[in-house]
């Protein structure tokens, strides 16, 4: 059984990275944690699960809000501690309200600017 | 001063994950991590340096190899513990060859096949 190396151990729970990339626009939609557990129910559900480290819990996003996260594909990297899944991603991955976690960039004067319009009201889904 | 929150600590390092993303194609080159050192060299010089976590140490991305990764562009997620720097790849990010680390994909048998040509021989390189 091919597996994942799951060689970060972050507060006791050893994890790999999660990548969720949208599988159309190549759009970053978010970053996370996966445990074994994480990564074999997203396996075997096509929908993504991951490891909380701030809950310490497992989690199936959108479980929620709705906003599943359909897997696609799956991608390795070369050392194996990293994955990105492939996602059809319902209305938004960000509980912010926005497409993706990452609405916001660096600005040159190291200050914050949102670059993406909000795709949701999170009072209407939380 | 803006900073990311370096809340994830492995190995006793405080750090943050960064994803390197082609700026121009959305193609997912890397995933790696950043201690303050690490993130604060990276924005000071616009080349991407990361945190070895085997290594336990800071190292700039083509500092062997020549590949440099020129940075475009940072954004930053929702909760401030990971970055996707947009970069301007030098020939390949991967160690292995290939333009990505991500360069394979898990099949439906649970099997790894690889997705993209090599770029670059590496015993020419290291």
């Amino acid at each position: 059984m091919l597996a994942p190396n799951f060689r970060h151990e972050i507060n006791g729970e050893k994890l790999i990275m999660a990548i969720a990339q949208d599988y159309k626009t190549n759009k970053i939609l978010m970053a996370a944690y996966m445990n074994e557990e994480a990564y074999e129910k997203s396996i075997k559900t096509k929908k993504a699960h991951y490891y909380s480290t701030s809950r310490k819990q497992l989690w199936l996003k959108g479980e929620t809000s709705g906003h599943i996260q359909k897997i696609k594909e799956i991608l390795v990297d070369c050392d194996m501690d990293a994955i990105i899944l492939k996602i059809d991603q319902k209305v938004g991955a960000c509980h912010t309200g926005y497409e993706t976690c990452f609405y916001r960039r660096i600005t040159n004067e190291n200050e914050l600017e949102i670059i993406e319009e909000k795709v949701y009201e999170p009072k209407d889904v939380y």
